[in-house]
């Protein structure tokens, strides 16, 4: 694939995720404040980046995406949740997430809570009811295995918990690097071997994929904080500068612009490195890379 | 079973649920402080009616209950998790709880939900990763997708969201019993679902036993409303009177005590009828249904 058609490969993706991710709160039996409270957030746009890592690993195995569709949406249903509870005012108290108001400041706080609940439930469901003949019991029940082991205590949670705990504190690059590794990387990773166990991949394949994911997941996170320096608040849907205005760490605070900027490209390189071994078809993986790599929101 | 027989069965399982639960925890690779929380709440005691349903559904049809252990587990996770989340104060803000503080009053906020996040996850994680070779994966696949209805937007979530919906209105009988088949309903019929699932029951029992449990989940909840009028503070662990003082719409209050006892006994008699359909040693099961109707804790 060349440039412009990785584009339009991902784009459909996208497309596709956003039709389908309606039609799974449609179709519950559930109260309509819950309903509303869920289909906000998850429909609120964003990059898309966990379901669009887990499209390009069908593709690089040569697999149709249509195959990780229910996997992709309970991935952004997750991620939807951890969101929503993170942006809770006993937890980052934020008023504005992709430039609209966060669920609790239109639906309460109350109603914020069961809406992650919900969503978080409503995730595992979506992969237990799968109905596509092509994915095997024991591969379904692998996938929600990880999911579980991705989004739980051990996983996102563990993440949140330590970022939590290390608010106001002097950090050191390690423990800066276990909560991101936790909050945002063990999704990431998900995603590719969510991708990599539907498409059959040798445990080799597993192996290389898992630590590409982990450097990828670490260069977004340091994207993020570049962001926040030298980004577009209109870009990017949320305030800049709030790092340093919360006396955050980040990777530029402990390695100054120029040394996250280094750390940023040398994660992309161990990334793209790994996914070489990994012996598939990398375009669109090596694309998401640079995207990851460059991006402005 | 004599009595003294379905009573000692009933504490034995209690205390291997017991022994059990802390095990869980203390493997988990994660921050001290969430497994704290965790542990706090899900070792806090309370009745285990659900673990106590499930292994008694095993018994009824014959089986070991040590091959209900891990789902009875996770059941009691899914519960602690929503006990945690109810008493937050966005939602009851209680301050204690089987007479201890509650958990936010202990660990805060933003750790009470994550305790909440991560119990409700780690749920799915300790089914899928069962390895008892006496469950096939398909019936692995249906515990958790049958879990995560129980538990979720069209389970125990909506039955919440109804009950805050409510607070302050003159609900009638149908909302109110709304409420109760989603809040406790849905997750004490999973616990007899599970059970008879595990044990290969037939779609004729499985139907019956659904209906048993449908008709125990409202007596328990009647029940729960006398207690709080009629109870004993000591014993319960809470307040008593706070329905009355909080307005709160219950049974004896659209029924009168009288009338909400005499549901109470039909519901019983429901519950053991649809009991003796299902053509199963029904001797603990018939005892938890007098427990549930006479309780008074």
């Amino acid at each position: 694939m060349n440039r412009a058609e990785v584009e339009q490969f991902l784009q459909q993706q996208k497309q596709r995720l956003e039709e389908s991710l309606p039609h799974y709160i449609a179709r519950l039996n559930a109260p309509g404040t819950i309903k509303r409270a869920m289909s906000y957030s998850l429909e609120a746009g964003g990059k898309r980046i966990r379901p669009l890592l887990l499209f390009a690993t069908l593709h690089s195995f040569g697999k149709e995406p249509d195959i990780g569709l229910p996997v992709a949406c309970a991935i952004e249903m997750i991620h939807t949740y951890s969101l929503i509870h993170d942006d809770l005012p006993s937890m980052d108290n934020d008023d504005l997430r992709r430039g609209k108001p966060t669920n609790h400041k239109v639906f309460g706080e109350a109603m914020a809570i069961l809406a992650g609940d919900g969503l978080l439930t409503y995730a595992f469901q979506v992969i237990a009811e799968m109905s596509d003949a092509r994915i095997v019991p024991a591969t379904k029940i692998r996938l929600i295995e990880e999911l579980a082991k991705a989004a739980g205590p051990e996983g996102m949670v563990a993440g949140q918990v330590a970022d939590i705990e290390g608010e106001g504190k002097q950090l050191s690059l390690e423990q800066l690097e276990y909560i991101h590794r936790h909050k945002t990387g063990k999704m990431l990773q998900y995603s590719v071997l969510a991708g990599a166990l539907l498409a059959d991949a040798k445990d080799e394949q597993l192996h290389h994929l898992h630590t590409f994911a982990s450097h990828l997941g670490l260069a977004f996170q340091i994207r993020d904080d570049i962001l926040d320096i030298e980004g577009s608040e209109e870009k990017i849907g949320k305030r800049v500068g709030s790092d340093i205005e919360n006396k955050k760490v980040t990777y530029p605070s402990l390695l100054t612009i120029a040394g996250a900027k280094e750390k940023l490209s040398f994660h992309i390189a161990e990334a793209k490195r790994y996914l070489q071994k990994a012996e598939i078809n990398d375009s669109v993986l090596s694309y998401i890379c640079d995207l990851v790599a460059t991006r402005d929101h």
